[in-house]
Parts: structure tokens; C-alpha cells; sequence
């Protein structure tokens, strides 16, 4: 295992000394692993909370800032955080109005929040929860009981974040990371595997020319293994899954996503084939991304994310937003 | 090989597809190779054109847009464009004030360049090239007669970029661009090769727990092979060969660049151990990017980019900048 890390132990306190050196926008407790937006909560607005396991950077401290998350808690590599890391970034962000929870649907993860959402009902905090599921691949896996939460949660935290904001309530901010996840599909495929630090090897093996269709984001296995095949048809294999559950007519928001390890020259090419692909089925991609957004450490390979926009998602999507990971206009 | 692509001979025409199918606002020739800010040259502005073989994006295409390039020619993968496209950039920035050719330290690119300066010339274009030579690791290399230009090449195109939109002429947008390179050093380390889609292998071979310290960013051999160590060591030994050619006090703006195949979360630790050896030398960050700005394909490792700023300069990064790789306030 060739990483560039100081120790196993310290992989996710290292780089979070890293985070907070890097960005001055963001405040961030190493010791208890919570980063918020400098400057302490804004009064009156919604405060939005995420968090899950380290090693899918930029998720979800590379969203933490204006128009997006008040706070992260990454737990260490693919663990959950715990519950009183959920606890202290609630209370970090409390401005009054109460705090979203937004969780991909992982067990520990679910769990803690939870947990962490009771502690902060016992202080006082009113908390909503959102858990994204947005992953067609499989029904359950290694970790989840249900369909796995993935690509959408960056755009639940973007979209919801918006409307925070601008002011929007809990109930309505809550409601808007739902409708998120609702209009939203993913689905993933690996090239290679990712390498745990404390494991130390490789989570999977594959034959040289063999791909995992349906990865999920900590190389739990998909729906088949099988020949790695030209881009055009890995568009098709995913858009077929995603198109499965929801319609890919109308004005979609599509993410193109790396999974870490791969060049932006091969996501510009899967972009093209799924660009393509949603254009003979009706579809138009009025908003997209392309790049490393939720990663699985040093895995090649992709995923692809749809929404269904509506006028007020379009709205909220093209609101100004600045973060390390994600900015535009302000 | 196992990559996201048809097939290896359109890899850069399919991935130009979906720049132009991803970004609207800029404008792609996918057929000729240029890619264009949407909606024509400036007019009275300088205009800025680098380009270079295909595989290290985002550089270039990814900083064409406000306050950085006017226009981006890919070759092929590691492979010079030819001065036809450069030429047919150059015609299309040019909005009456001359056009500036930011150009990397490749034999290949560096002539290629220099025809299409006097190609340009010969039809009433002004044209200043400024060659980027920052790489510390080695003199001359497999592609390179001196010194490598890799990192500082970010630099120059982001702060000549920003004096040209505030007006500079082209004298001044020039020197810009070469004193940021003079202030600039360069160091990279390879834990894994490349596999450029022509070859389909890789471009060398590292054992199990051997790096390349000084590698090129094609793969070009560095300046020593040896065994993998600690973060806070490879920290040190790029700062030493940094620090041997430049002053690392002052104020300073550092780049930790991903070379493609690395993790961010890594990247982040390496941060901040270039952060901490940097303090401990008696200089200070004052701005910084921690990402892939600078990649060899799929290459895992990292590489440190050390400009000495002014206040000038310093303004000039802080200038509002949007394009698709990096944007900040407009």
C-alpha cells in the first residue's frame, strides 16, 4: 500500500489539520472532528448538518460555507461518526431555527444521527432529518438496509442549502432534501478497488479486464461483475438502471462523478456518452457536474446522477454558493 | 488497461465533446481542437492562449473563461498540439490588443509555439510568448532541453489572466506571466505510473513500496528512485529541492497538486505537511489550492508549487476568476 499519509491512525485528523490550514472560510475542531463555517451559526436560518464516513472527499467538509452545509463530521475512513460529534455540530449551528440532519442511508450512520438528534431534542434543538437513498444498484447491502445514499446527498445539500439560505423554515428546508432525494437515481461502476488505510489491501479484486456494475461508495459489491467495456456502453448500463425508477425526460440535473482515482479526461468522455445517451431518450441536462464530488478513496471508476429539476430546483441550484468544492457566483 | 473511454484513438475528441456538451460557456472545435470563452474575443483585451498535450486536465481547457484564458489547443495525449491550432486560438482571442502564448517547457510545444507566433505575425497579430520552466527536479529531460514547466503554469495563466481583463497591454500581461515564473519552483513525486490509452501499459514500473521523487508530469524520470515514506518526509525532501533555488519566507502562495489517481483526503495530509515545514522555515502561506489542477492521466502522487508574492500579485490572485476548474467572486 503506497498512500500518501503519516500513519494509518492519523490519516483522518491529518487531513482535516490540512482542511482547516487550507481554508480560513472554515473553523475546524481536529479532536472532535467537526467542521463548521467560521464565524459561528447565522441566526435565524436553518442550520444544515451532515456527516458519514471520511475517505468520499470533498463530502462533505469540501460543502461546508455559504449556500450549502454549516457543518461536517467525518467519521474515520467508511465509519460513521458518533453520535456526540452529530450532537456538537448541531449545537454548533443552532441559529434558532432548528437543524437539518441530511444522512445517506448507511445503518451506523442512521443509527447515530438518531442518537444525536435525540441529544439535541434533550437540549432543546429542534432537529428534521432527511435520509438520502438514491441508489438503484441493490436493494440491501453490506452496510444499508435499503437503497445506499450516494450521489444525491450533494445535491440535497446544495438544493436544500439554498433555500436555508434564503430563509426558508425547517419544515420547508426538510421537505426540499426530500424532494431532492425523491427526483433523484444514481448508480456506480468500478475499475479498481479502493484500499482502506487500516486494512491495508484491496477491498475487492478484479481481473484485469473485469468492472463492478452497481459499486457502492465503499466497494460493496453491485449488481454483476463483467468485461469492461467501451464508455458508450457503461452510459447505457447505468442510465438503463437509473431509468428503471425514474423518468430521464424533461429538464434533468445530471453529476457525472469520479470516484477518486480517475482522470477528468475520462469523465469528460463518460459525460459526453451520458449526455448523449439522456438526449436520445428525451431528456435535456439543463444543469450538470463533472469531477470528483463523492469519492471512494484512490477506486477508477464512476457514477451518474440524475434529477428531475423543477423551475424552483433550477432556481435553487443556480443560487449563489461558496465552499471549497463548490462556488459560484455571489 | 482499463479506462473510460470508445476507444483510443478519439479518446481527446470524445472528452472535447463533453467539455463543450458540460460548459456553455465556452465554445469547442472539437474537430480542430481549440476551445474558445463563449461569445468571441474582448475586445481591446490582451489575449491569453496556452495549450499543450492532452492528459493533465483540467489544465488548460478547464481555466479558459473570466480573468484566465481566452483559449486552450489540446494535442493529443502527451502529444503537442500543432501551430495550426495554436494559430486558429490566437485568430480567435484576438480582440486588437495581442495575444500572449503561455507555453510549458516541451521542445515540441516551445517550436510549435514559436511558428505560431510567426504564423500570427505574418497575418498583423501581436503576439508575446512566455515560456513556463519551474520544475526544480531535473535540467533537461526526456521532452525538455532545461528546466519542465508544470505548476507555476496554474499561476501565471490565473494572475496574467486577471491583469489582462483589468486592461494591461500586452508588455505588461508578458512580464507578468515571467515573473511569476521566476518566482515560482516546482517539485513532484510518483507512488504509480500512467498508462497513456496509445500504449496501453504502463509508462514505467514502481515496486510495491518504491516512488519516483523529481517525476515529470508525463512520466518522465525524476531524480532518484526510492523506497515510500512518510508524508511529513516527502514534504520535506520537494521543500529542500524547492529551497534550494528559491527563498521559502515571506508571504507565499502554494499549490498541493493531485497528479489524477491521487485521493483529495491525501492530499490534505500532504498540505499540511507542507504547511507545517513552510512555518517551520520561517515563511507563510498566504494563499494556496489543494486539488488536481496539474494531472498525468491516472498517476498517483502529488506536487508542490511554491510562488514568493507580492502585493501585486497577490491582488491579482484574489481578482474574481470563473472558469469551469476555478472561480471565485464576480
Amino acid at each position: 500500500m503506497k498512500k500518501l499519509i503519516n500513519s494509518v491512525d492519523s490519516v483522518v485528523t491529518d487531513a482535516l489539520k490540512g482542511v482547516a490550514a487550507a481554508h480560513p472560510s472554515l473553523t475546524v475542531d481536529v479532536e472532535n472532528k467537526v467542521i463548521t463555517r467560521a464565524g459561528g451559526p447565522t441566526q435565524g436560518k436553518v442550520g444544515l448538518v451532515s456527516g458519514g464516513g471520511a475517505g468520499h472527499e470533498p463530502l462533505h467538509g469540501g460543502f461546508v460555507g455559504y449556500g450549502m452545509l454549516d457543518a461536517a463530521c467525518p467519521g474515520e475512513v467508511f465509519t460513521s461518526p458518533v453520535p456526540d460529534q452529530m450532537l456538537q455540530a448541531t449545537k454548533a449551528v443552532n441559529g434558532g431555527a432548528g437543524v437539518l440532519h441530511i444522512v445517506k442511508n448507511y445503518t451506523g450512520d442512521v443509527l447515530n444521527f438518531q442518537m444525536a438528534a435525540e441529544l439535541a431534542d434533550d437540549e432543546g434543538i429542534e432537529v428534521a432529518s432527511v435520509v438520502i437513498d438514491d441508489d438503484v444498484a441493490v436493494q440491501d447491502s453490506l452496510y444499508t438496509a435499503g437503497r445506499r445514499g450516494v450521489g444525491a446527498t450533494v445535491f440535497a445539500e446544495k438544493i436544500a442549502g439554498a433555500l436555508a439560505e434564503e430563509g426558508g423554515d425547517l419544515t420547508a428546508v426538510a421537505a426540499m432534501a426530500r424532494e431532492v432525494n425523491e427526483r433523484s437515481r444514481s448508480f456506480g461502476v468500478a475499475l479498481s478497488s479502493c484500499i482502506v488505510p487500516a486494512a491495508g489491501k484491496p477491498t475487492f479484486e478484479l481481473g484485469d479486464s473485469e468492472i463492478e456494475l452497481g459499486i457502492g461508495i465503499h466497494g460493496e459489491p453491485g449488481r454483476t461483475r463483467g468485461p469492461m467495456r467501451p464508455a458508450s456502453e457503461l452510459a447505457a448500463v447505468a442510465l438503463d438502471a437509473i431509468a428503471a425508477d425514474i423518468p430521464l425526460d424533461g429538464e434533468l440535473l445530471v453529476m457525472v462523478n469520479g470516484m477518486g482515482g480517475t482522470p477528468l479526461i475520462e469523465l469528460y468522455v463518460m459525460y459526453e456518452e451520458v449526455a448523449r445517451t439522456i438526449a436520445a431518450r428525451g431528456g435535456r441536462i439543463a444543469r450538470n457536474l463533472v469531477g470528483n464530488y463523492i469519492t471512494s478513496l484512490e477506486m477508477q471508476g464512476f457514477s451518474v446522477t440524475v434529477c428531475g429539476l423543477t423551475d424552483q430546483l433550477t432556481r435553487l441550484w443556480d443560487a449563489p454558493v461558496d465552499t471549497p468544492a463548490l462556488r459560484w457566483g455571489r
